[in-house]
């Protein structure tokens, strides 16, 4: 095979060498075809148009029985700084067949509109709006992928983090997710999701110090296998982390490495310190967890930590807790965290749903939308949220509304400028009122989000509308 | 709901407010557990102990018959830059509890290993090394998650575009990824992958300027909707864009839309310029497709191409062309090749081999290792690899080995210096090779994986040493 050795700077080579840290530019993280209609709509004189783009699911995955919305803060910095360098623009001559007239509009502009959502970690069904976007056409248009690439990545994320808290009934879930997760953003936006919906803490310390989440871990197997023997390793880790040391007993096999830990244990009490418990990464869990319990009960310690891994979904948490009884105390979730639980993505879109003063939808087979700026009202006994025009009067007392504004003209509003701190607290405040049976992590009953009746009286004129203007 | 108004600069705060563009520091890209073990190493006097860790795929995905080795130059460019800044240091010591001498030897460590590694784009199966690094036991073990996280993801996304690929049959498969991909560094790496297998385009313009492929794509139903009607969508669009125009035709009715289609086609002819074809995104594409083909055809335009989009992967590619016998020319694919096919992650794992001069293996149930530094003999005929020690010589005439050099002290050798046009071409020789009952879309037979004599002998010391030493 041919290999070339004179490759330029890999910084600078466009043939595809990268580094972790060479972030792409953001203003090209995006579609070509929002280009090709962005230079479409310039030509017809419609890029200034005002128009209203509505991001929202269409539906839940298998099992799930809400959705915890997210990702919303990453989307207003991209917008925030949205702008094509002169690279950018070179790149964007090169890859299309783009007029003069257009790059000079494009190297020009800036958000400047308004975004309005439901608060980050708000709880949130299908067709209810997450997020919607008043801007001109044009710009409106360029945000769509990187808007849904992050609503979908963190709402499933956050979701999914959730579904392992629930399964892990007030047991500490902690993210193992990073080296698992796809790609480096995923990993990051693990951790930033298990803050957000209170997981116990995070092994990526990146993701730890960035979003201000409890670091944890200890041991690998390969830790157990650098030494001559396992009794040798426990001993030499305890020696360095004393109180905090988790030993991973599996390594070569789960009961004699037991037998190490406790005695390990021992030694160390002899010192005054506690070990602080043992990790099982492989075997059959519950059984495991039961050989482990009884035997560090018997030998003096009640209160040393059964913490388990490996392969773990919320399924098979609620399965080891409350199926099988076992007594574990805490879960490391790698995986499963990072694919939002391997259900195929979220099917999240970004609809027009009006284009200056005019209300539109899509009408494709499957895919209808409803048309015009909307707002979710939400009654306080979570009976049912009502899907409203944004302009409509609040249709019931008792009922309030979720959707605010974020950012206007261009610039975050101070509803935009919520912390992960702040939102972690509201989405506290979500879980508590959230029913009980939409938490179950199988065939949740469906929540029932109701069309108003001024949104239906419209959605006929639409369609009267398009059916008139049809050949 | 308690909102935060006084926030700090957007870029500065740890509170968890990022931005698209502030890529976390390249070495806090790792798990906790790595440094407290390489804490407790350097306590023990082992961190520069000479160690080799190897990074394979225990199994493959249901269905799947091979994967294409990608992810490597990421984690070379990983290794070059690996070095702990003060703010990096900072956050280790406010994240755990590490001694002082740690944290100078964390801030002192540059990589000056060695890496072996099959080049990206070559075939492999369950338990051959993707890749092997020989290095102080101290870093290696830091390399793991990052490492890991690339070379899964990566590995996953560049096979199953390759299967896309083979579903296709030959026509254009063009990455749609982005804006369902999970996050930004996977919707990148879908297009480094898709140029890697040699797909046809992609819609990102990002990963189109960064990795050279043909930047794709056209309009969205969204631009129909802009308009008052379908028939003055297409015509401006078509205005625009002249002979690279794709119209798509199912925004309210495909049967509609393709009349539209045609009547805009036949207003082009006659200004001698021909519509270059239309895209279908929803409905019973199979169905559809036929009924746009027939009367494209006796409209006189035999040569428009029919694109199609829509929940794809690779088995109703498969099912489309190869059962319906659908007039397909080109598919767009989005969440499938995001996604690595919605199958679990791959279950990669980065293992102790080798510590000083003893070679070790892991144990534990279902998880057992081979030891020591490995390479892979695949005969040429395809008929079956052997999975070698490193230090083998040649087990058999007429095969070679696939692993090489790609990284001595510290810095790339030349044979890890290939540009991903260089990959593409080393994965089309392979491609062509790969026997066809491999590439199967399900079922496809296992590929015999043969360990050598010397390394069966070897394990089978490494057993006994373990049981030896075992209290």
């Amino acid at each position: 095979m041919s290999t070339q050795s004179q490759v330029p700077d890999p910084d600078t080579t466009r043939e595809g060498r990268t580094s972790p840290d060479a972030t792409p530019s953001t203003a090209l993280l995006l579609d070509l075809y929002e280009l090709t209609m962005a230079d479409s709509y310039l030509l017809e004189g419609m890029a200034d148009d005002p128009a209203t783009f509505s991001l929202f699911a269409r539906s839940l995955p298998p099992g799930w029985g809400y959705l915890v919305a997210a990702g919303l803060d990453d989307c207003l910095t991209w917008l925030e700084r949205l702008r094509f360098s002169a690279a950018d623009l070179a790149a964007v001559g090169r890859l299309g067949d783009f007029s003069p007239a257009f790059l000079d509009w494009l190297g020009q502009l800036r958000f400047q509109g308004r975004v309005r959502a439901v608060p980050e970690g708000t709880i949130v069904f299908p067709g209810e709006p997450i997020l919607e976007l008043d801007g001109p056409l044009g710009i409106a248009q360029l945000a769509e992928t990187y808007l849904l690439n992050q609503v979908t990545l963190q709402t499933g994320l956050a979701t999914e983090a959730a579904r392992c808290r629930h399964a892990a009934m007030g047991r500490p879930v902690v993210d193992f997710a990073l080296r698992r997760a796809p790609g480096v953003d995923a990993g990051m936006k693990v951790s930033r999701c298990s803050r957000l919906v209170g997981l116990a803490g995070t092994s990526n310390v990146a993701g730890a110090d960035l979003y201000g989440l409890p670091a944890s871990g200890t041991m690998a197997h390969s830790f157990v296998q650098a030494h001559d023997d396992e009794l040798t390793a426990f001993r030499r880790f305890a020696a360095a982390f004393r109180e905090k040391t988790l030993l991973l007993v599996d390594t070569y096999d789960t009961s004699r490495g037991l037998d190490n830990a406790i005695q390990v244990a021992k030694e160390m009490r002899q010192q005054g310190v506690e070990l602080h418990g043992i990790r099982i990464d492989s075997g059959d869990l519950a059984e495991l967890s039961r050989m482990a319990r009884r035997r560090l009960d018997e030998a003096g310690f009640p209160s040393l930590i059964i913490f388990v891994s490996g392969g773990l979904d919320e399924h098979r948490i609620h399965q080891l807790l409350a199926q099988e009884s076992a007594p574990i105390d805490g879960f490391g979730v790698g995986t499963t965290l990072g694919a939002a639980g391997g259900v195929p993505t979220l099917e999240t879109v970004y609809k027009l749903v009006l284009h200056g003063d005019r209300p539109v939808r899509k009408t494709s087979t499957g895919k209808e939308t409803w048309p015009g700026a909307k707002q979710v009202h939400r009654r306080s006994d979570w009976s049912g949220d009502l899907l409203c025009l944004a302009a409509e009067r609040p249709p019931e007392p008792g009922a309030h509304p979720l959707v605010e504004a974020v950012m206007a003209g261009g610039r975050r509003t101070k509803a935009g400028r919520r912390t992960l701190s702040a939102a972690h607290l509201h989405f506290e405040g979500q879980w508590d009122q959230l029913p009980p049976d939409l938490k179950r992590l199988q065939a949740p009953p469906p929540y029932p989000v109701t069309p108003s009746a001024d949104l239906k009286r419209l959605t006929e004129v639409v369609d009267l509308t398009l059916a008139a203007a049809a050949p």
